[in-house]
């Protein structure tokens, strides 16, 4: 049964790299990805694949159900692009101004939906249901996951799956990890409003440099002193400014930064000493504030069953060579909250192009598109398997 | 003999209205002040006074011969103007654009010239020489008092008297302070030169942000701390500059602020003690630094037997309603330099006008005129008294 | 087989009691364990087991050798005790003043001794060959291991086990972690000579409070800033002394702390960042300082595959209810060393007796006898299976 | 009349000397001087001067009335001891233990005694009445001044003056100062509770080193941008204890110290925005603080026309070589509160020994007998010029 699976999509590659083609050619920013949408939809409808779409906003979910009685797999793949101006110089490069699949989105829908054409062309011989969730919006807080799963998208679901084509990772090698994998990426805009003046005459101001200072200093005790050492976190303030002639003492500084973290206590946390040293200091210089916590994505936590079989499953995935049991990442991905609800693990593929590499959302970046077949191998196994 | 000359500035005032619109309509920049230069020469060489020009740039100095013997006392008034708009609604506004006599040297200049002219008319009468400096270039480090110094300006002077009107004192009161008058008005720019890199990934970074926190938090020791506190000392960090976006770690900030200090033993406390700061702290963070110390003018020091004969002259002019004992002044003024080669003293002679009172350097600046007449009686009668 | 052990050690229990209690009544402190030293020995001599003693001090090394081949398995206990007033009300309790098995090392050997003897009486049934490590000194640092390791306690041992029956853990569960399990403990002391003087003049000061203060809130920035975000590292000043009359500048600062990290790179930053931060923070405040990093032991890391074994054994063992994949700990262990060398892993053995639990090192610590006997099942068991 | 002043002072010079020394002898620490107190009584009483004993505690005020109308002329001498053993080697030493005239109040008394009879042989010569101050308790806060002018010792007095003999200034100078000349020297107690805990394990902590840290450097901007740079500030921490073992985070830290200023709206200042920025701080770092603010003795400021008064009059005592215009001292004098009620002025009699100088306080303080008698001369010349 496996067997055939992998043959079948050995078979349908240049299918798959096509797909992935036209959609990088036609990218649509988050929220915006209607043409996509409709695409989608499209092709499962004419083969016959029972598809609904508008699902919380341009979401496409279609479902595919096997023959004999068996387990409800969702499979997730996104399909939103970035603002961003293509500067690759490929045949296939984007044909929209300012708009690019610089993050492999475009891959993870053409691995999907020729794995759903094929499960739907072997449903007579598989056991369960498979949950197919095209989800818009990966790229935008609040996202379009958490909008389809109040639309349903999670109805019935027993476990679900989902895999990034990582152009960091070498191709042939799968990342994997137990728990928290993928980081909590929040940020933060603090405004100080102080008593400007003259430089020579500090006792008549209340200087928002002095204290922005001092509250970038304090602000160091969140992680080194507030934080359990073995929970990770980050606050780095990235921008600081307050911009006055020399002789002039600041009325205002805004300070600008990041908080990363792995699970929601974590988070909260510091979110909350963070304002408690924010609010000490300026009592302290008689200054005010204005302080706002901007939440991203929650920490992706994957479970540890699901890690660990998909482990399992991966090892015997003809063509991949590594698992490797990788420390978490620190950007943002919003297939954290369908794990909130139904168990399951998120796992990168490695894609990492022969040439030269470029990082996630870089105007060159691009991927070794032979990955997205083992992606759909690992993503079709995984949901094969989970019955037994 | 007193009484003659206050009773000839009396008549004279209209002229030195006169004169002052004249150039009040008429400014020049610093270092840039031709026109006015030659406007002086020309005054005094029509009357016939022996006058010098191109005096260390645009200097011009006149020098009256009394008939018997003396002292010989120098009186100083500055030209330059400001590269500001004029914004007022007056007949006599800027014919300029933003070129304007922001500060009221034209009203020094306008005020020395017909003080000039009348102790020439009384020559006969007189004991000493007069030496009338008309300085430009005050405004712009490093200013026309130390070049006219060094081209002669001060040779044989044995006293010297300057005063400033000043629109932020009430008119009829004179301001005197013995000792440090006006503090040196230095700046700095600090380029700290950090790692940028990922906001999540500090460890990989140096951050540029932090340790501009760390030495604006750590400069504060040098007033409370490395300065005796029986002397006055101001550092101001004005400006901050380390803009990026939210979750980029910044890799250069740069710092900009004033210092303000009294004498010169704690001015080179200031600046030595500020780079070992800046440099320990990078050292501290693995940073590198630029740091640039610019040096204003000197502190404006008044000698004391002069500054009390001052207050004693000046009690007996009419007008003079009040004599106050100034706490000193954070602006700068290079007339420090004459003072620092000849005893002499420089006081404010209040010239707030009648409406809304603006400070010097602002768009809508102006005096009360009337100021220019107790100032050229007080110059005069130190001068003619010096004698004694 | 495996049943045979258990059925010998349920029926030697009494004997482990008799042993530890004995050893607990005569504690001796670390590197004068002599009396204690001779105890093991006579034990096995007496049973004919070969048994080297004074290996690397006063460590006993028995060695019991199966009738079959297999694989070399060293198992440890360490006897040494803390110099500790016992305060428990027990029969049992230490005859000796000031000494007492305040960490449970003698419940260690008395599992280890029965384990060796039930080992012997097997050995016609028994595959390979039994290394039993008795290591002194494990509480004081450099400790007893290196020293064994260097006399060759580990020649041709293929791997090594060892346990820590730990109070805080309920009695039937066995903790284990791959990787780090117990961080590297390690402590520092800061003594800044600044230059002391009247608290009215600080400008003829150097004051060590604000130098000390000032470096309290840099070294923040260590954990905060320089430490990857997915390690873990504390670093807690502890101590700091500047004690003075009130109106007197601090001459000297005495600061003390420990750091805590789970891998040498981390530790090697700490301590190199720390004097770097020392250094900048003395020269910005024209002090000097002597500073030292003092070493405790490495930090212990658990091998995977011999852990993950350990785990899978464990759960056979009769009496033992839950494996937990526990967080590291904060103390230290030089059981570190052995596994420097050899693979092998360390595991916590759930000791929390039934009344009041107190913490290891307390003047009160007990642990549950009952689970010598579980720890010496999970470690016979881990010993005898290894040759599979 | 003045001459005879001067003449018989002279001769009366050994006398002073011996009362000096016997004062010396039998000194009395601050509320306890009840022998010298009534030695000082039992000195007029035979005269057959009028006074008056146990004003406002061991005070004690003569008045001498002269023939002639004229002002109320007050001069006051300390009398009290301080707590230190006497480590000179000379015969007037010390007989009492730990009790020791370190400061010169033996002196003031010597001098006044002298004076005062001297005035009051001349009483039928004499305009005007001399009240003559014999003050208890100066060294102690809060001081005899207080309770003596409570008591009436300033009833009806039109001027005030006093000096201190100083040891720091040479024989021949008097030293003077128009407004602040002795600072107000407050001190204060700062008790911050943390939550204490293991030192590897700072998140279940407040960590009390830290916020004692952070406080410190915050305490910095009082002075550098809270205070006018006009005027003088200090805040000194002499004091930081939280003393631990090593891998222990402080529970507690006690900071103290002090803080000098010139006049009462600094200090009230200060004060405020110390407790403003200590309980910020807390706040920042969820503590709790214990905050005592003890004031010294309000500054010292001489009234201008008195002080310039005192300086001519001085200028012709013989034997007074040169009058000092002294930047003010940092220490505390309860002179102050008669300042605040009459017009009068305070001023230092050069007094430095010819060997070696050792400052006030020391246990081997002493100063040059002869500068009493500059001291009498100034004091009684004053006094009698006064009604002029």
């Amino acid at each position: 049964m496996i067997e055939k699976l992998y043959a079948e999509l050995d078979t349908a590659y240049p299918e798959m790299v096509d797909i992935r083609r036209h959609l990088h050619m036609h990218p649509e920013v988050s929220f915006n990805e209607t043409k996509t949408a409709h695409y989608i939809r499209h092709y499962y409808e004419q083969l016959g694949v029972d598809v609904r779409h508008n699902v919380g906003g341009n979401g496409v979910v279609a479902t595919v159900r096997g023959a004999k009685p068996g387990k409800t797999i969702a499979l997730r793949a996104d399909f939103d692009a970035l603002p961003i101006q293509d500067q690759k110089d490929v045949p296939y490069k984007s044909q929209t101004p300012n708009v690019m699949h610089a993050c492999g989105h475009d891959g993870h829908t053409a691995t999907l939906l020729v794995l759903g054409k094929i499960l739907h062309s072997l449903r007579n011989e598989l056991e369960g249901t498979y949950v197919l969730i095209h989800q818009h919006a990966e790229e935008l807080v609040p996202g379009g996951a958490m909008a389809m799963i109040k639309d349903g998208a999670l109805d019935g679901v027993d476990q679900i799956f989902g895999t990034h084509l990582w152009s960091m990772t070498p191709y042939g090698q799968i990342d994997y990890r137990v728990g928290p994998i993928i980081a909590a990426a929040d940020s933060f805009t603090l405004k100080i409003q102080g008593r400007g003046g003259h430089g020579a005459m500090p006792h008549n101001t209340r200087d928002a440099i002095v204290l922005g200072s001092q509250i970038v200093m304090n602000l160091q005790q969140l992680v080194s002193r507030r934080v359990d050492p073995l929970e990770s976190a980050v606050l780095s303030v990235g921008s600081f400014v307050a911009e006055n002639p020399f002789n002039i003492i600041a009325d205002q500084a805004v300070l600008k930064g990041t908080i990363r973290t792995f699970n929601e206590q974590t988070r909260d946390l510091m979110e909350a000493e963070m304002e408690r040293i924010i609010q000490g200091n300026c009592l302290a210089a008689g200054c005010t504030y204005e302080f706002t916590y901007n939440r991203g994505y929650s920490p992706l936590v994957n479970h540890e069953k699901e890690t660990m079989y998909l482990k399992e499953v991966a090892e015997q995935v003809p063509g991949v060579e590594k698992l490797y049991n990788t420390p978490p990442l620190m950007i943002g991905e919003d297939f954290a909250y369908y794990l909130e609800k139904v168990p399951g693990t998120f796992f990168l593929t490695g894609a990492m192009p022969d040439g030269e590499v470029y990082p996630h959302h870089h105007p060159k970046f691009d991927f070794k598109e032979k990955a997205m077949l083992l992606a759909a191998k690992t993503l079709g196994s995984a949901a094969i398997h989970a019955h037994k």
